[in-house]
């Protein structure tokens, strides 16, 4: 391990975005049309890179960290920011990790003979060229890149000024990997002001899906401001509903859980509904439970006959996510009026229902309009590594897929492949059209 | 069958859109929980009650073309209006085909124990509401409310001012079918001003994807007035590359039905890449099957070189999509250099390469950016239908799945279902965390 100053980028001299982003499509075709075996050599030489240069990089963090400090930038932004050798290594084991993942691209997802000699495949590929703009979490940068290069494409990474340095030597290392593994250092590109995030929004021509990292506000501003698709969620407005069936033990685990083990996360919840057969009895326990948990909750006209101690639950409460240790609790008076409550404040993020009812909770995973809905369970499970997807790219609340929690396969669209030996379209058509066979063929062959 | 005047719609009183919107949304949420069984008892009841009212439809469209004639509507709009009884009732034939094709929901595509009793399930489901636009062909109505209906949706139609008695009189008899299966008449609406179509643009809280149907004008007006999803393309701009290996038969043969079968398909070439080294030979052998078939050739300066008496072609024709029997020729010096020209002027819909070399043929279909890349045959298969798909929806140039031709699979998504028996995330995180088991489980149990 060498110890030097912080490095810059072999191309640091600013290149107009346009060329910069042509730069990245050309070097992501490469990547594109590279084997597994050629991607994972690139994530291995990286993360080497990474290791070679982590005295260069924990300098350059330091000088982020101090001006911040100088800045007076708020604690949390100021603990993302951190880096330090325990999170560096942990970072790049994470790396070497996705190098293990299945690779997405390649996989023939219909093979089918649409009469003889004439064949369709449809193959995943890869999109080309992601845009990824987060704010202080440095850590961001080398996740990004092991995963766009193992889906075979190109990445123009925007981070926050807070983290100028720290990226900018991160991502000096990954160029030096991937020169290293014989790749466009290209194919990896750092932005760093931010007028170049409005001229990335608008590069629709070379960027094929932005995946914006940060605040709930910055990611309705970046939906708002780009004709690109965006993966991402700009609310996490998650429920728990406590059927008049209901296991209480298991509903006051499952809140505590879902509100207090991580309330700054998405998938916590920010509304308790309950059915008004059990709130009496119900109530004051899963409050109590709660309270002891350290969540501060507010109660709708119906809960606060029950426990009159709480504040009142206004209707900007139902549309509110807290990130915080505050909960909302309401009060219904059927499965019907929990669904429709959902189906109206819900972000279609994730929402849950505790009841032994196995009917009510058919009805409520079938009719609420969510990525993710769930039964005695909690919601936090809703994340791409718990399902198993091996890394999580985001969490997607609009309604086409890719939806929920997604993983590489997020990454790759696919394309239609079709072989013939002249076929020609006439031979199928008018008086005398000879029909199609379409016989699926074996995916694997 | 009785002889009646054109029938309005039982709620012809014009509602406000956002509450016709919330009812045909209610509707679709009856319609998204419904067994197969029923969405085909309700498409064969649409199909009974057009056949029954075949009178007052023929007569509503009628009256469409006697006002067309003396608005004096060009030719080829007349055409695509005009419905006469043969035309009614292959499209009735449509419909019930509609019923055979297989349900595109309720699919399990994941099922995995996370952990003992936690099982995460993703299974396909409806969008919820669909918006379709369209000019003036009212055969279009009938199509797409059965698939809407067949995959579960609710329908907002948008017809073309021409069409306004017959759109009328059609989905009167749609509404009669679904009251007559049990199901919401409101599942189906008809709009038929133009400023309910900008209205219609920004219901994105209600309208989870849009379909529009006519003219690349009209297409791009809509993608670029909405926040919804919109599944189509723009335009059609399709190649022939024929490669120095090529066959020069099968070249013909291809260059000929992929432009002249239906030149006015968004899947018919607009340019012919050919090869500077078989060009002195094939070029004189393809402009003269072409021209045979029709085809008015533009040539740039190498292949007027070869032959004098085309026209020039100029950069403007590259991303120019004729829909007629025009084709623009540029001779290339590699098929790097064809690669090249068909991702900067294509419209990523689809791209043929004629050749015997494999090789090729491997690098021209990994590396050119379109939804459909083709080998020695006609770029006119590229179609749902002859996808084997059943239906087609419409084609995608978008990046993002549903990518190409879409069938019923793209009026779908899907949504994670977790069950579990008071499962918490703290049992597997912290220092004691449990490992999750992701055990993938028999797709069909």
């Amino acid at each position: 391990m060498t110890v030097s100053s912080p490095v810059q980028p072999p191309d640091a001299e600013a290149l107009p975005l346009v060329e910069l982003a042509q730069a990245t499509r050309q070097a992501a075709q490469t990547l594109a049309s590279a084997t597994t075996a050629d991607k994972n050599r690139a994530i291995e030489a990286i993360a080497a890179a990474l290791e070679q240069q982590e005295a260069a990089i924990l300098a350059a963090n330091q000088a982020d960290c101090d001006a911040a400090q100088r800045d007076q930038l708020a604690k949390p932004l100021y603990e993302r920011l951190k880096l330090d050798g325990v999170k560096l290594r942990g970072a790049i084991a994470g790396v070497r990790d996705v190098a293990k993942l299945p690779d997405p691209g390649g996989t023939v997802q219909i093979h089918r003979e649409l009469d003889t000699g004439l064949i369709l495949k449809r193959v995943t590929c890869p999109l080309g060229v992601l845009g990824v703009i987060f704010e202080s979490r440095p850590d961001a940068v080398m996740q990004i890149s092991s995963l766009a290069i193992k889906s075979g494409n190109g990445l123009i990474l925007k981070g926050g000024k807070e983290a100028v340095q720290s990226c900018t030597a991160l991502v000096a290392a990954i160029k030096v990997g991937l020169a290293t593994a014989g790749f466009a250092p290209a194919a990896v590109q750092l932005l760093t002001t931010r007028a170049e995030t409005q001229a990335l929004l608008a590069l629709d021509e070379y960027i094929d899906l932005i995946i914006p990292r940060g605040s709930n506000a910055f990611v309705r501003f970046v939906q708002n401001n780009t004709r690109i698709p965006v993966l991402g969620h700009a609310d996490g407005i998650c429920h728990l509903y406590i059927d008049q069936a209901a296991d209480l033990a298991k509903a006051c685990a499952i809140a505590v859980d879902a509100k207090a083990a991580y309330p700054s996360a998405c998938n916590a919840i920010e509304t308790l509904l309950i059915h008004n057969a059990i709130a009496p009895t119900a109530l004051p326990e899963l409050a109590a439970a709660l309270q002891a948990a350290g969540v501060a909750l507010r109660g709708d006209a119906l809960s606060r006959q029950i426990l009159p101690a709480l504040p009142p639950a206004s209707e900007d409460d139902w549309a509110t996510e807290y990130s915080a240790l505050i909960l909302a609790i309401k009060v219904v008076n059927s499965l019907e009026a929990a669904i429709s409550h959902i189906n109206t404040y819900g972000s279609r993020h994730t929402d849950a229902i505790v009841t032994e009812d196995p009917e009510a909770a058919a009805q409520f995973m079938d009719r609420v309009d969510a990525a993710g809905v769930y039964h005695n369970c909690s919601t936090r499970f809703a994340d791409g590594f718990r399902y198993g997807f091996g890394a999580e790219v985001g969490i997607s609340t609009q309604k086409m897929p890719p939806r929920g929690p997604v993983g590489l396969e997020g990454l790759v669209t696919y394309k239609y492949q079709v072989v013939g030996d002249g076929h020609v379209s006439a031979t199928y058509s008018g008086k005398d059209a000879k029909p199609f066979s379409h016989q699926d063929l074996d995916l694997s062959s």
